[in-house]
C-alpha cells in the first residue's frame, strides 16, 4: 500500500502504539485501530484485521513491543513476560509461519542483551520491530523484481486471495510481481478469485488492483477452470503462509485446487513469499498444520444465513500444493526452479550459482 | 421435495394459477407464489425463484398454460398468441434445454388439436403440462434406480449446486442417485459446493438433504480440492442444463473445474439427467449458448456490497465440461457409459443392448 495508506504503522517512541489498517472493513470503509497492548494485535490478527502471512509476523514483532511496556524491571521477570507475551502472540494462528519467525527473532534479539537494562532492551525490541518491518519493503519489492521476468507482456494472470500490499509491509509478494510488470510497461490483466469465505480477493485484492490502476476482473472461486480454459490466464501467482523445505506450500484455501487446473490447462503455476515463509524444519506440507475456522464464516456471511441451522462445515482456512505442481517460488534471493530440497536450500544458503536467476527461468518458462 | 413442500403445483382447472415454491428465499423462510398469468412465470424463471433444468421446463409449460388464458377465440388469434407466449416464455433464460423441450412439445400438442374450439385446446394444453410434470417425477425416480447402483457403501458424494428436488417435480437428478442409494440403505455422506455466486448448494442442497435425513457436509466451492485429496470423495454427482449430442455438460458454473479435479484425483464423475436435457441438435458444447448474468449477484450477495465500486466481473452462469472428463451419464433410460455420440444416440433411441446397464457399469467403476 501507499504510505497514506499504510497496512501498519506504529506512532510514536517505545512506549507508542501500533496502527493497523482494520482490512475486515475494506473495501466499504478505511478503518484505523490503534493497538496499544498484545491483546489488541492477538484479537487482530485473530479476527484478520491484519492478515497476511509477512505482515502477521510484523504485527507480532510490533505486538511483542507492546506487551513488553508493563514488563517488570528485573531481568528474571523481564524475560519471564517477554516468554509469555511471545507465546501468548504465537497461539493467535497457527498456520503462517512468518509469525513464529518473527517472535522468534525478537526473543533472539533480546537475548543478546541480557544483562542490559529493560530500557535499553525495550528500545532494542522496538528497533529490531522497525527493521522487520523496513526488510519487508525491500524483500517484496525484490520478489517484484525477481517475478516480473516470468510475467509476459499481454498476459491474463490469476491470483487467489491477497498476497498484495495488504498482505506486507507494502507491494505485496504475488501482486508485487504484477506491480513490477506493470511499472515495466507491461500490459497485464488480473484475474481475481474472491476467495471464500472471507472474501480477501474481492474486498481486499481488486480493491488494492484499482487503486493501483491495474486491470482486474473479478471471479468467483468456481470460474477460475473457465477462465483458464478460455484462454484468458497465462499465468498463475500466489502468496503462501508456510513452505516446507521441499517446497510444499501452505497457502489460502483454493490454491490446491488452482494448481491441479493450472497443470491441467499447462499454465505455469507460481509462488511468490519472502524467505521468512520457508520452514526448512518440515521436510514436506504434510507436517504444516492447518487453522480450522468458524462455521459462521461459511455459513452466515455478514451476519446473513445462508445454510440450514446447524449444517455440518468443514472450513479450513488454508491447503497444501504438493511442490510437483509449483512451477517456480519467487523468494527475494531469486526464482527457484524447479522446486525440490536442493534447490531450495540452494537459494536460500546464498548459493546463488545453484539456482535460476529470472534470465535463465524465462529461457523455460513452459510449465514444468 | 415431499408434496407438502411443491417447489412447483398447478392449483384449479384450466383457468388455475401455478404455485411455485420462491427458492430464493430459502432456506430461511418457505414461501410460496401465485404466478396468475404468463410473465410471473417469466420472472419466476429469470430471478430463480424457480430453477433446475427439469423444474424451469415443467414451469414453462404450466406457463404457456397461464398464457392462453386471455388467447382470442378464433383459431389465428390463438395461435399467434400461442406464438407469442410460447417465444416469450423462450426468452427468459438460454442454457437449459428442457425450456425450450417443453415449450416445443406444448406447441407440438396444439398443432394436431388445430380446428378445435380453443377451450378445448386449452384444456388438452393444460393435460399436457400436467403430464409433463407427472412425467418427470417418474424420470426422476428411474434416474435414481439407475445411478445408485454407481455408488459404492460408505461412499462420500461431492454434488455442485442442487439438482435435487427442488430443481426437478421431486427428488431430483444428482440428488435421487443419492436418496436412492441411501434408501438402499448404503451410507453415503455428501459434500454440498456452497455454489457461489447464488449459493444453491448452501441454500437448497443443504436443506434438502437435511430434511431427507441424508448426512452432509457443507464447503465452499474452493474447498472441493481440498476434500478429494484426503479422500474424502469417492464419486461427484451433478446434474445438467444442457448436454450436446457428443456428452458435452453444460452445467452450472464450476462443474468444469470439478470434472478436472476429480479426473486429477481419479474419482469418478457423474452427470444425472432426463433425456429432455440432451441436445441432439448440437454436435458439441461449444455451440451452447452460456447465460452472462448480473455482476451484482457476485459483488453485492444479498445487497452487500463486497468488492470496490464498479469493478469488472465475470459471471457465467454455466461453463461446459467436455465429455472425455464425464465418467458416465446416468439418463432414465439407463447409464451411458462411455460418453460419447453413438453410445448417447444409442440410448436415447432405445437400443438398449448398445449401453451399459447399472450391472454392466458396476463391472467397470474406476474412472475411465
Amino acid at each position: 500500500m501507499t504510505r497514506e495508506v499504510a497496512t501498519l504503522e506504529w506512532i510514536g517512541d517505545v512506549d507508542g502504539n501500533l496502527r493497523i489498517l482494520d482490512q475486515t472493513r475494506l473495501p466499504r470503509e478505511v478503518v484505523f485501530r490503534e493497538c496499544r497492548d498484545e491483546r489488541a494485535v492477538w484479537e487482530a490478527i485473530k479476527t484478520l484485521q491484519v492478515r497476511g502471512a509477512p505482515a502477521i509476523g510484523i504485527a507480532a514483532a510490533y505486538g511483542l513491543c507492546l506487551g513488553m511496556k508493563l514488563a517488570p524491571n528485573d531481568e528474571r521477570g523481564f524475560f519471564q513476560r517477554l516468554e509469555e507475551v511471545t507465546s501468548y502472540l504465537a497461539s493467535s494462528r497457527p498456520t503462517a509461519v512468518n509469525l513464529f519467525w518473527a517472535l522468534d527473532r525478537m526473543r533472539r534479539r533480546a537475548d543478546t542483551l541480557r544483562g542490559q537494562p529493560p530500557e535499553v532492551i525495550r528500545k532494542a525490541l522496538l528497533k529490531e520491530a522497525r527493521a522487520i518491518h523496513e526488510e519487508d519493503r525491500a524483500l517484496c519489492h525484490a520478489i517484484g523484481r525477481w517475478g516480473e521476468s516470468l510475467i509476459e507482456d499481454g498476459s491474463g494472470v490469476l491470483t487467489h486471495c491477497n498476497a498484495g500490499g495488504l498482505a506486507t509491509a507494502e507491494y505485496g509478494t504475488a501482486l508485487a510481481v504484477i506491480y513490477e510488470a506493470v511499472a515495466k510497461g507491461k500490459r497485464i490483466h488480473v484475474y481475481a478469485d474472491e476467495t471464500r469465505p472471507l472474501l480477501q480477493g474481492a474486498r481486499l485484492t481488486a480493491w488494492e488492483l484499482k487503486a493501483h490502476g491495474v486491470p482486474v476482473t473479478l471471479i468467483c472461486d468456481n470460474t477460475a477452470a473457465e477462465v483458464m480454459k478460455e484462454g484468458k490466464v497465462q499465468a498463475v501467482i500466489v502468496g503462501a503462509d508456510r513452505i516446507a523445505a521441499n517446497g510444499d506450500t501452505a497457502n489460502k484455501i483454493g490454491t490446491y485446487g488452482l494448481a491441479v487446473l493450472a497443470r491441467y490447462h499447462r499454465i505455469p503455476f507460481y509462488v511468490a513469499a519472502p524467505s521468512s515463509t520457508f520452514d526448512l524444519q518440515l521436510p514436506h506440507g504434510g507436517l504444516i498444520p492447518i487453522e480450522q475456522r468458524d462455521p459462521q464464516e461459511v455459513t452466515c456471511p455478514f451476519g446473513i444465513p445462508i445454510a440450514p441451522e446447524g449444517v455440518d462445515v468443514y472450513n479450513p482456512a488454508f491447503d497444501v500444493t504438493p511442490a510437483e505442481l509449483v512451477t517456480a517460488i519467487i523468494c527475494e534471493k531469486g526464482v527457484i526452479r524447479p522446486v525440490n530440497s536442493d534447490t531450495i536450500a540452494a537459494v536460500l544458503v546464498g548459493a546463488a550459482d545453484n539456482f535460476q536467476g529470472p534470465q535463465a527461468a524465462l529461457k523455460s518458462s513452459a510449465n514444468g
